[in-house]
């Protein structure tokens, strides 16, 4: 089974929701925890139990664990695992982009079965072209685990690269949804909630049957009910991804947070 | 002392040459040493005791201890301090690329004083505009650290992106510049010594007077002869990035190409 018919079937039988495990600093002050790996990794255990049953899919934000270096990875391998043996569909926020071995090595690292970072998904940026992450793509198509490339983003500051037109007339993003629409099932797109598909060139015709991952719900500025609007008939294909509005209000108020999203996108197209 | 000052000063007393620290699988074969976190960290350890007093500057892959989880970070982390101990200048090599609180978590990671993975610089990816580097720009800025931008790159498949013509008539890569020029002193640019400058719009005059960092030399094609060439009047700031070159020796290969590159170098414009 491919990482797009595995999300696919998760996003339809789970709900669309994807809740960010997002300890910063502020939220770990509002849980009562350390700002420290032993923090972290509680935070992330708390979630995962809080989530399991509820939705289908965690996102670690993996930054907030390398802050504090081998031990903050020490304890994001817990979280993983947690949520792995959880039967949660799990994706590493880690944003690599590099070229060849190098590249290979961040593939080997987050979607080898058996790492001890072991993920389904992984997010990549692809400044140097979707062509650069070959080698992960290739270690996905075999796994069925995925790679999500961040395509079209909700900070304004994003959108004169994202938006710039290349020399056989498309935009960085447009090009970007044609590579991974041709991909056999190996990639999804982030596209931000808040952007508008027509500044990049883009219908939401155009991204094909694709998982995407959105990002921009909540304090970012969209409302669940934008979905529609933004992503068309791709919306039934969109993991939903919620930080702060299931997690800022403490460790007990996770699994309400998140029935009540999950209650409120069933509802929705 | 600004981060741009520190990176000049260093190349203007140790040479141009920095060594990348890169245990990718087969080297590891090389150097008969284990592919694992022990493996990675005595190929470190070995090739700083060999570069400290040789060249100023090292770039440890971190993709390459990232692929042995915590274990590999821990490794990573020795290998950082014994690096910042003998007093090389030290570029993590990490690509990161995120925004508003994530963003900070990396720039907080890599460059915060008595950090475990404290470094002088890391590099990172702007595909969210430059602007969303803010956080950790701000912190270079207060601990004279330095944030090092992928800008145009020497695999093929990069061009179309790094050239995309912006809204405002500037290529991305030329915009990035612009961009780290305005900054005090906190930032370089990635550049590969392989890319031809004025395809991305730009001219040697156009890179001021910030560092540089250039890939490209040895097996991915650039000679040092081309540092000219390429970039003309700002030569004397690249950091000549090489690896396979110097590492593919066997350990102790490692001091006499060291030294036989910086001579070469010497004599170079």
């Amino acid at each position: 089974m491919t990482f797009a018919a595995r999300i696919l079937s998760t996003l339809a039988e789970s709900g669309r929701l994807c809740v960010g495990i997002d300890p910063h600093d502020g939220l770990l002050d509002t849980w009562n925890l350390p700002r420290s790996a032993d923090g972290v990794r509680e935070f992330g255990l708390r979630t995962v139990d809080a989530v399991a049953g509820r939705a289908g899919i965690v996102k670690p934000q993996v930054a907030f664990f390398e802050r504090y270096g081998s031990a903050g990875y020490a304890a994001l391998e817990d979280v993983l695992a947690a949520a792995r043996a959880a039967g949660l569909f799990v994706i590493a926020d880690v944003k690599r982009g590099d070229i060849g071995s190098t590249m290979d090595a961040y593939g080997a690292a987050w979607l080898t079965p058996g790492s001890p970072l072991e993920a389904d998904a992984m997010t990549a940026v692809a400044y140097q072209g979707l062509g650069s992450l070959a080698g992960p793509l290739a270690l996905a198509a075999e796994y069925g685990k995925g790679i999500i490339v961040v395509t079209a983003t909700s900070n304004p500051e994003s959108i004169p690269t994202q938006t710039a037109v290349r020399s056989d007339g498309r935009t960085v993003a447009a090009a970007l949804v044609d590579d991974v629409r041709a991909l056999p099932g190996t990639a999804a797109l982030v596209i931000g909630a808040t952007v508008e598909l027509g500044d990049y060139g883009l219908a939401p015709a155009d991204l094909g049957d694709v998982p995407i991952l959105a990002p921009g719900f909540g304090a970012q500025g969209a409302h669940l009910g934008d979905l529609a609007r933004v992503f068309g008939a791709a919306a039934p294909r969109v993991a939903v991804h919620v930080s702060r509005e299931v997690l800022a209000g403490g460790p007990e108020g996770v699994a309400p947070a998140v029935d009540a999203l999950q209650h409120e996108l069933r509802d929705l197209p």
